[in-house]
């Protein structure tokens, strides 16, 4: 494809793109598509010669845009907000337009030194102390499974440049909660921690990390002769943003010289927000923490942002230098190759850059102060209709919420739960992600979707009481 | 951003794109940028006040063009090509204004499955059987540690369900070979193997690693009671394109029940020759394979392919399962978060989607044989010239080359080679990466930019002639 080319199948694709934004309220949150179903439309075979772009174009209608979730949705209540801020969309666009990679600094320094300014500003903007150094991630299940590898080697004294993990004499220990996401275990598992060396640490009625339970665990496994390493705690937990106490739970990770990751996935983009800052207090204890931008504040995906308090340790296990990637510049310049898993690098600094740049920060507050205020009005609307229960604080913007009509036992109760979640789903109006807590399904309605206004969460609430109101099928 | 300010503001930037693609060859490969002379023209803090779409895309032309380093430039013949093909970037485009997110299946279907038929179109492509399952990665770096944990974990019998790999009564040893690339020890080192557990297998004059020195250095550690668990070959290695003998290496691997990974990132592109494939041959013998398509193919970065014959086992390693993430049509489709680290994941898929429908499998085909033929016409020339050496041969499109002029010692040559490239890079005229080679520094020429015609590679012949020709200043 020519330059020329590209001009006028560009222009079709930004009119698209345009039309699909501003139309998709229309559409059916979530697709009908059964399994399988998209596969059957495609030649298993690659095409030999060319196809117009027309016929491309075509297909994303044809077969793309049936079989998608609408993340973009205003009624979108699922999972998170993953808010794609068109702003930050076209950010990416001249990302891959430029096609250059960040293998090295002097492999492009514009986007070696843009990212430096931007995870800056998102520090600034977050209130982080300048003693944090940033680097953009793809995802926060990377930062964990980085943070976890670091505090490995710490506590090892770099046993990597040894014997590695197999070498050491006592295992070390990892502890995290209950709540905190499914990455946790999962980093500790391939950073090779294993299964038997993650604790589960008891959390208190608002589903957030004990901090005496914490002192026990390690406490008990120093008396087994096992190593603390690492503690990961949430700031907003998946299920019901629950924030873990970092100001104690840091004294006890300083006093015990093990790591403190936080991982403020979602979270971490209120922190832009003074008045919710209190709710992370003891953040400066920490020695690495993952803020995802891609998901409420709307850089597009995927932009995660990987602060540190020791960037030297970092690099010291992350490093690679090789001849081929050795240029005069090093030594005076950030490789961020060195702060992180993959060698190549995208320019992914232009998705912030965009963003915070076309809105300015005012306007992000704004926004999601907007957000605050209708999971206000709903958990409102929850607590004052018979038999509908809120079921956790609405710390943020996320409520937990069970329809609990009389005379269900706790196994029918569930199926319900499951049921009218499922029709509502299934009817397109809406998209809802039901979850368990404490050991029972319950709905998350996750509000934070850019477009979602407060007519829209309005029409949710109306959905979900049509859908809960049908005919029991216990 | 309303979708009808990004519809104003898309065309905007598509123009540019299409402007900067068309007049890229104007530019300076490299530019002279300082470290710091990027960061010192962005204000310090973030603005609180929205800026204009012009003054944003203007900074693009004032501060980002001037800071790169032009990867889609005609004559850029460093590290490897990464081409972005300007279908490929509609794709990525596409993707991007979408906003979708692929945590599950159900989480966007489409998402899921195209990327299971395009996995499997370009299995096709490359001539690999069946027997193979694909899935999309971001980088080679991140698939090689995807590799050696699953190696891991089946030589132990999934350790990471107990005591990790810090329980394991002997050392599990990985073996690859010093013209492997730097993320294949880095990747070990994350993995929790150690250093020491790392054997660098002796490699043949051809920079090929030996299957019978791999041999004995499993003899060598099956006899000092560790455990041989895995072996890392590459298929074109970074510095020459040499290809490790893989029907060899791969018969010791199923001998010896160690697993085979084979990182062909960058040739693997080349398969798509049917007359390249002779040099991969054993690979169906391989457990694991990357191939990068955002190299020579042309798909936007980041698109690595990792395939497996065994998914199941990719599976159990990988898996994460908590309840909001659970949906109806599990266990009946495939979830991509279970293949790999990250949780959530782009629309990646239509970047290769876009690539090889708007091309054809005929055209990409034809491009690759070009970029074969210009590295065989520069072989000859600098065969043929007095002074000038090739230090490697030429299997596909990367030249190892050397300006050797008479009474020069090795040292006083080292530092000719570096003047002289650092001075045809600094010049503009063309960008060249230099490496070290047994020992010594040479020059790699990689050809195979989308737009590198003929007439560029002649160009960069004459000014590499022309620097290597100023005066020696040794």
């Amino acid at each position: 494809m020519t330059p020329e080319e590209f001009r006028a199948a560009g222009h079709q694709l930004i009119d698209w793109i345009a039309d699909y934004r501003a139309r998709i309220a229309e559409l059916p949150v979530m697709p009908p598509t059964e399994p399988g179903a998209i596969k059957a439309q495609l030649p298993d075979a690659p095409p030999a010669l060319p196809e117009s772009f027309e016929a491309i174009l075509a297909d994303l209608d044809r077969i793309v845009v049936p079989g998608l979730l609408h993340w973009q949705h205003p009624r979108f209540f699922g999972y998170f907000p993953s808010n794609g801020s068109l702003a930050s969309v076209l950010g990416d666009y001249a990302s891959t337009g430029l096609g250059v990679l960040g293998l090295a600094w002097q492999a492009s320094p514009a986007l070696s030194e843009i990212e430096e300014v931007v995870t800056d500003w998102m520090r600034q903007m977050v209130g982080l102390s300048p003693a944090w150094s940033g680097v953009i991630q793809d995802t926060a299940s990377t930062s964990t499974l980085i943070a976890l590898i670091c505090a490995r080697e710490r506590t090892t004294a770099y046993a990597l440049d040894r014997g590695g993990l197999q070498a050491e004499p006592r295992p070390l220990v990892v502890y995290t909660s209950a709540h905190s996401h499914s990455s946790v275990e999962k980093a500790a598992l391939l950073a090779g921690f294993g299964r038997q060396n993650v604790r589960i640490v008891p959390h208190d009625a608002q589903q957030a990390m004990r901090p005496d339970a914490l002192a026990a665990a390690i406490a008990a496994d120093r008396r087994a002769g096992a190593t603390p390493c690492a503690v990961a705690a949430t700031s907003g937990t998946t299920t019901s943003t629950a924030f873990d106490p970092l100001e104690p739970i840091a004294a006890i990770a300083s006093a015990e010289s093990i790591w403190l990751h936080v991982d403020a996935a979602m979270a971490g983009s209120a922190m832009i927000l003074p008045e919710c800052r209190h709710l992370w207090n003891g953040i400066e204890g920490a020695d690495s923490l993952a803020i995802n931008p891609h998901k409420w504040l709307g850089a597009a995906f995927d932009c995660t942002l990987y602060y540190v308090r020791d960037p030297q340790h970092l690099v010291r296990v992350m490093s690679t230098n090789p001849s081929y990637l050795q240029t005069a510049a090093d030594g005076r310049v950030k490789n961020n190759r060195d702060w992180g898993i993959p060698l190549g690098r995208r320019f992914r600094a232009l998705k912030p850059w965009f963003l915070i740049r076309e809105q300015g920060v005012a306007a992000l507050q704004a926004r999601l102060r907007r957000d605050l205020e209708n999971a206000q009005w709903l958990a409102g609307e929850v607590r004052t209709t018979a038999d509908w229960r809120l079921l956790a604080p609405v710390t943020l913007q996320t409520l937990c919420v069970r329809h609990e009509p009389n005379g269900l036992d706790a196994d029918a109760l569930d199926r319900h739960t499951r049921a009218w979640v499922d029709r509502l789903n299934r009817s397109g109006a809406a998209y809802l992600t039901p979850a368990l807590l404490e050991g029972r399904w319950m709905v998350r309605v996750s509000i934070g979707a850019e477009m979602t206004e407060r007519a829209h969460v309005a029409a949710l609430w109306q959905a979900m009481r049509q859908a809960a109101a049908a005919p029991l099928t216990v």
